[in-house]
């Protein structure tokens, strides 16, 4: 079964060409070359950034492609050099790597590895070195969490993207503090990850804050005290929080990627010390701006790309976390379809319907948000 | 001598109107009330905040007021309820004041106390709780430190604004970490006190940038070891420094005013923890702006009053400090006139020949900064 130096033919769910739905094709896999580990892909998540991609929004995204970074799966064969996976382990891609040699990895600070590790399947482009919409796929060894084989790979696939961000951004990128005040912009599946971040921190407030109050019953599941509408108000939303919590906020968290609410999440922060974090993903050329007095008196503006977590080290944790009950990701689940289907995992991210589980990130009127949408898998069929 | 009941009159340099020079006037300063102090000023510095309050560029700027807010003197009488303070010592108003009560003052993050203590001598405005362009002023007693009564006051009145504000951007605000490498934009007095905050900090690299290359010695004197020039690039001043430091800088200072100038500060951080400071104060309405990208890969924004000093515990501390010669003051001062020249003490800090000293801060063609020009004394004569 095992084909260590032989291509893989398997099925794909290639993306042709920006605009058009995927489609679910025979590709060749190669074989992993030095550095590199092939994966049995057995779940995968839908994100996104996927989706964007899918759209031809991101400038930088090119065709023909296959898609997806939020798989588990199994190692099948690893390349020369590879001696930390062996075929048997049960893995995670991960879009950002952890190569611990770089000036990146070397530093606490950040966990923004700039190791580069290009890997192209014949013909198609590799997608943020995952494209787990496959059969099987090829990641660089530097891009790989080897996790808990117990674990259910229909369920820690998600934590290759928005459960691990969303959660980071409140305890690695804004360190909230027990006894907090905190504001959640945007309940999505990004929303929903900070808010149980704040509350693993202790944060005695969370507030959530969405345009759609049928996300509100799952916000407060997730740790929610108090949900806002801004719909339900006529003064600007951050005004309101600034009123509800007599000053503003001590940390605040953008999970819907606009730039407007970017800086509604900064004002809506605490003279003197609140701390807002940027985690959704703005359309490409758009900015954020205000006035440098929001920052002379004492607000700190801060981004997080996956949460701030050192990618190795930490996905196998967060895996352990979940086996201990001690991090949801169960709840983030709200279909499961099999891989042929993947193409209507899309249609469910973007509907209306989707928003019943108070998991959408459907936000009509407001520019696509990226990491900001409940994952669906799409469960290989092998 | 001492008239604890009486009014006094003195004289004070009048601000009647918005873009007319001051004014010596003969002006009655009535005694202390509950919880204030009434000072003789002995020497007062000029500041950008004074000179943009009497352009009119202040929308919130009002008039006619007694301008100045680093000053330095003795007290003459104390109202009910002081207990701190004590005729004949010697004090420095604080335009921030430390009231030790108020929810900013008990959290150790801020030092922007929020207690308001309005005073108003008889028919004129009080400027930043000081107005010390005047023989005599009254003050909150919790707007006021006192201070070693060796210290001279003609030197460390400076330390009621400028140089503390910049010393302490990097000490306080960023924590500049030994081995560093920093960025300071604009070398007036607040660029060279940043300087000076670095070097204090241990900083490896500490680079200067300014359009004025006259500027340049005494920035190195202070502690820089690399000075740049935007005008001798082509590129933009980013740029230039990302690619002389291998990424960019560990830490920024905006000590301008300026907003485009703000972005570049930002911007020529070291992506995955670089951090910015912005020091400068930009001209009412003016906004920053800048990419979410910027911080999603591990920026931080953040801006700075008064260097982050919790105002009464920390300026005793820092004349201490120059006593001991671990704080450069007197290279500050470039020129010292007596108080009726104090209109010619405001052309000084204009014209063009103050970069002579390098210690000017005027840009040609940049909004106007404040906090950052080169204080000059004006010293009483009484
Ligand atoms: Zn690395
Ligand atoms: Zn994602
Ligand atoms: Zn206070
Ligand atoms: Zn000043």
């Amino acid at each position: 079964m095992f084909s260590m130096f032989q291509v893989i033919t398997c099925r794909a769910a290639v993306a042709w060409e920006a605009g058009k739905p995927l489609v679910i094709e025979e590709i060749e896999v190669a074989p992993p070359k030095t550095g590199e580990v092939r994966i049995k892909v057995v779940a995968t998540g839908i994100c996104h950034t996927d989706s964007y991609t899918l759209s031809g929004s991101d400038p930088e995204g090119v065709f023909p492609v296959v898609l997806g970074h939020e798989g588990a799966g199994i190692v099948e064969s690893v390349g020369e050099g590879v001696t930390k996976f062996h075929p048997g382990d049960t893995v995670i891609p991960l879009y950002i790597p952890q190569c611990g040699e770089c000036k990146f990895c070397k530093n606490p600070k950040t966990n923004l590895c700039q190791k580069i590790s290009a890997i192209s399947p014949v013909g198609l482009f590799h997608f943020m070195g995952c494209s787990t919409f496959s059969e099987y796929t090829v990641v660089a060894d530097i891009s790989l969490a080897k996790v808990d084989p117990r674990a259910p790979l229909d369920r820690v696939c998600l934590l290759g993207c928005g459960i691990s961000t969303g959660y980071g951004a409140a305890l690695n990128t804004a360190k909230v503090e027990s006894g907090s005040t905190c504001a959640v912009f945007g309940l999505g599946a990004l929303g929903l990850a900070a808010i149980m971040g704040c509350k693993a921190a202790g944060a005695a407030r969370i507030i959530g804050v969405d345009i759609n109050a049928d996300k509100f019953k799952v916000a407060k599941e997730f740790g929610a005290t108090d949900v806002v509408n801004p719909k339900d108000h006529s003064k600007p939303i951050e005004e309101v929080l600034v009123e509800m919590t007599d000053g503003g906020v001590d940390y605040s968290f953008e999970c819907v990627g606009n730039v407007g609410i970017m800086r509604a999440a900064l004002e809506a922060c605490h003279k003197g010390w609140g701390t807002s974090v940027i985690i959704g993903v703005a359309a490409a050329g758009q900015e954020i701006s205000t006035r440098p007095f929001q920052l002379v008196t004492g607000r700190t503006w801060k981004g997080t790309a996956f949460g701030g977590y050192k990618s190795v080290d930490s996905v196998p944790k967060l895996v352990g976390d979940y086996m201990n009950k001690k991090l949801k990701v169960d709840e983030f689940v709200t279909d499961t379809l099999p891989f042929e289907k993947i193409t209507e995992g899309f249609d469910l991210m973007h509907a209306e319907g989707c928003v019943q589980t108070g998991l959408s990130a459907c936000r009509p009127g407001s520019p696509l948000s990226t990491h900001q949408a409940m994952s669906r898998l799409a469960s290989h069929l092998i």
